[in-house]
């Protein structure tokens, strides 16, 4: 038996054999060719063939997984149609009189490491597709057959190098039980992929691929990040318990579906779900959401090459309102720009993307774009129950802007004879630091907060969480932090508004008694939270963490606030 | 008369002839050599005297404006010295057997082009470079004069497209009474040097050029931003009057040099200058400062290729508690990283730099540095009044961190024989909002804080001020700026501590009577706002600002806090 540890990318326990998947050598060789016409439709052929290959793997992933992670291989395809880099190959062909495939190798082999070695995980990204694609082109030119996942026929465990999108996506859930790869970290595309799929992960692991024979037994552990190779008998009885313990548990959460999300003293709270597309309603309402508190509206904006219109948009959003049959639905208005690019917008890159130019601010710029995507949730707010989130308000008057759109496409709307409910309400995100810290005033005006904290507590900690070098700094124990999210619920409660979570912290238990004790009102998170929470909701007795909200605020560190919170939890947990 | 408009970069009248500055066309052809080896030979003596050419830029702008402006020349040898650009360029040459103008034209058009596409304002300053020492290393070779602004004989105001960094720092004050150009913004380089040189410029005036023909007379408003072409007798009367009474009002400042910093009813605030290197310390006296607020290390790690030493360090330090003869010198430990980069390092290209692996973060991974910093601070406090300031914290276990490290290194020089002061404080830069979310926390364990606005502004508003698109959001008079503000000036009240302002909030005239409502101690500014500061205090009641307090913080948007000012500073103007 051998262990090898890596970082946890995805939950849960599989017990399979490795399958070692191993992308076959590329051999290109520069050879002259006579007849370049001749060569450049054999270039073409492939094109059309890798096409329609990403095409039917799209077509897949949207089935399984939704549109939203479709969307990457119509990227994929559109890399394919770029005429700077096919234009760039096929005079290579002419020109030098060369084979399509050394003419594409060496094109692509230039995108790739002009994008690679600019140290910007968004530009890497872009090498990452555009190696992807080549290999797939190149496997056509070279009749060499690429491994594909979804032809498998029996359970194992992935272990490679690095997976790519094209090959997550094939993946199949009755066969493959988990997967683990020597690079990656906890958001890398296959990381995220994971999770959606819900199959466990583990990537970082340096050499898996090394330490594991293709056929060898493997338990992963996604939990904790380790994986043992050839384990022994005992380990897999072991493991299997396990695997069978958080089943039951799985079984004992499903029990909570229909349950109200309250506490051990009576204390209700709503507990809803984060979605991106209509798809996901499905599996909100299985997971017992009792709202949808984030409805991002980008999937509809994104793979395309064009904006999506009123009808399209209308479509979507009475799905989810009317999927949720008169349940809250929450839905952020289009929260692009920055590192969320739209390549048919033409956005400009900046230095600092998160500091930019992005969401609100790009809305009220663009007031096309932002009064068509109102429109169509006017009209949609008659099939359920309509709440219009703004993110990225930094300034009342943002708000105020919007806040007045919306009444003028109303009046429009219903002067055509359109019907628009008049329980509309308005809230915002409150996801940058002058927002929380006026949040009396924003109060008075607005009907709702969400708080973001993905995004606060980068603003207030100074610190990008993608960056590996100051992640340590993305602290949402940080009592700075908490002096924020109280503010705000006690600004709103003074008026009588309600506020809600959004940010990943809203499902993280370790952080629920605090919430509870600064008195949030609304939970909202990934839809395989919610039963874990409304379960461990109900160990808990909100009037005895309310007791601690002053002792948890003068606290000066993280680690005082949980040590606080570790002393004190046997007491409140009824 | 015309008037042309424009961006106003740097305050002061010029009037003056115009000396429309045109770059010489520099034509290359494509030409075959035969001897390729003597136009290497021709290539390396055109660089040879390119580097001798910026060498005699660097020094002269060193003697005008300091080591930390010449720094950029610098970097422009290191850009003739890289072996990647020249070696293409050799390489070319040599392959190609093309001239030498022709293989430098291509080769740097590359970069350039790749660099300028990039729309990001650190990658296109690089390619600025590139084309300015491009330029000159062509100049050479096709022996075209390029224009020498040193040359100068008469007072002009120039007129240009836009000026390279060599063209400003060749500007001889004596005859260059002001400048305009097409592009440019507030914080271009040009207007940067316009304002360290004193020299009235209006930039960004789209087609200036166009407007005026050389030898025009021309008025430069630097205040408003507005350029008159021809103007007649009257209006050359009035800037002259205009001009006359702005020397005046100079003069009168000048008569306040060694008077307090002191408002109308009594109240005493310091007023400190902002430096960048020792050579600012004169500006800095001259001009009544009666201390340093904040100076700026990073010149001593720029424009070199390895760290500084100790020693080196050492001087510097010294030089400048010397030079301000025991008045209190505030040093700010490195501040690099993020989009101030040091080549020698080697710093990850990062995604949101601003919100990245930076000052204190650096320094506290990367200890080495930062202790020699250390050491040589400590070794210079025995020279005068040395306060010590780390930039960026956002925890308190950072600065328990750096706190550690100075006693470590205090103990040791101290048991190798060192003196060392007793009496040096240790402060932190306010201008993360965590860091000012929790300022009661740090008060108990700092000796004072320094708010720096720039960048607290910029993660309040989570807006990139150097980001046109959200500059307006760059709002230092949003009550929830200063909301943060007002709670770490009482934090640090409440423990006896002080507390400064070292941003450009600091020397702003219409900000001063908010920040004395709020009982800011120390201001520290650029040395030609000094003056003017405390000409502005001398009209101020502090006791009467400090009754506003309460209604300014309950203001809901800049506007407000705005509006209140001006009805309520009638008043308050004693």
């Amino acid at each position: 038996m051998r262990t090898v540890a890596g970082i946890a990318a995805s939950p849960g326990i599989a017990i399979a054999k490795a399958y070692l998947l191993e992308m076959p050598e590329l051999q290109v060789e520069r050879q002259t060719v006579a007849d370049t016409k001749a060569e450049l439709q054999r270039l073409e052929r492939a094109l059309a063939a890798a096409k329609a290959e990403l095409e039917e793997i799209r077509l897949q992933t949207e089935a399984r997984l939704g549109a939203d992670k479709a969307a990457i291989f119509e990227a994929h395809v559109l890399v394919l149609s770029d005429p700077e880099l096919i234009g760039a190959v096929q005079a290579k062909v002419e020109s030098e009189g060369v084979n399509a495939e050394y003419a594409l190798a060496e094109t692509a082999d230039f995108y790739i490491s002009l994008f690679a070695q600019m140290d910007n995980d968004y530009m890497k990204e872009r090498a990452a597709d555009i190696e992807d694609v080549t290999q797939r082109v190149l496997a056509q030119l070279l009749q060499v057959k690429l491994p594909d996942l979804s032809l498998l026929q029996e359970e194992v465990v992935i272990v490679a190098e690095d997976l790519t999108p094209s090959e997550t996506a094939q993946m199949d859930r009755r066969y493959v039980k988990g997967f683990t790869t020597n690079i990656g970290g906890r958001t890398s595309h296959s990381a995220i992929m994971a999770r959606s799929l819900g199959i466990p992960a583990i990537v970082g692991t340096k050499d898996i691929t090394r330490q594991v024979q293709d056929g060898e037994m493997i338990i992963l552990d996604g939990n904790d990040g380790m994986v043992l190779v050839q384990p022994d008998e005992e380990q897999l009885v072991a493991y299997n318990d396990k695997q069978l313990m958080q089943q039951q548990q799985q079984e004992q959460w499903r029990k909570l579906v229909q349950e109200p999300s309250v506490t051990a003293d009576g204390h209700t709270v709503e507990l809803a779900a984060n979605i991106g597309t209509p798809d996901d309603v499905a599996g909100a309402l299985v997971n017992g959401a009792e709202g949808v508190g984030l409805f991002r509206t980008e999937f509809l904006y994104m793979g395309r090459n064009a904006l999506p219109t009123e009808e399209e948009q209308l479509q979507a959003y009475r799905a989810v309102l009317e999927g949720m049959g008169g349940k809250p639905v929450v839905v952020r208005t289009l929260d692009i720009g920055g590192d969320k690019e739209l390549p048919y917008l033409q956005l400009p890159k900046e230095l600092n993307p998160f500091l930019g130019f992005r969401a609100i601010r790009l809305c009220l710029a663009e007031t096309d774009i932002f009064r068509t995507q109102i429109r169509a949730l006017l009209r949609a707010s008659v099939s359920g129950n309509l709440k219009i989130m703004f993110p990225m308000i930094a300034t009342l008057q943002e708000f105020r802007a919007a806040k007045e759109i919306v009444a003028e496409e109303k009046a429009k709307l219903q002067a055509s004879g359109h019907a628009v409910s008049e329980a509309i309400e308005l809230g915002i995100m409150i996801e940058i630091p002058a927002a929380a810290l006026l949040a009396d005033q924003f109060a008075k005006e607005v009907d709702f907060f969400s708080i973001g904290t993905n995004d606060l507590i980068q603003y207030t900690m100074a610190a990008d969480r993608m960056n590996e070098q100051v992640a340590h700094l993305y602290q949402p124990f940080n009592p700075a932090l908490l002096r924020l999210i109280d503010g705000v619920i006690q600004a709103a409660h003074a008026q009588g508004k309600w506020v809600g979570m959004c940010g990943e912290m809203a499902g993280d238990l370790q952080a629920l008694p605090i919430l509870l004790a600064l008195g949030l009102d609304e939970f909202s998170m990934s839809a395989a939270s919610i039963l874990p929470t409304r379960s461990a909701l109900r160990g808990l007795s909100q009037l005895q963490l309310q007791q601690l909200r002053e002792e948890i605020l003068a606290k000066a560190t993280p680690e005082e606030v949980l040590a606080l919170l570790d002393e004190q939890l046997e007491e409140v947990y009824a």
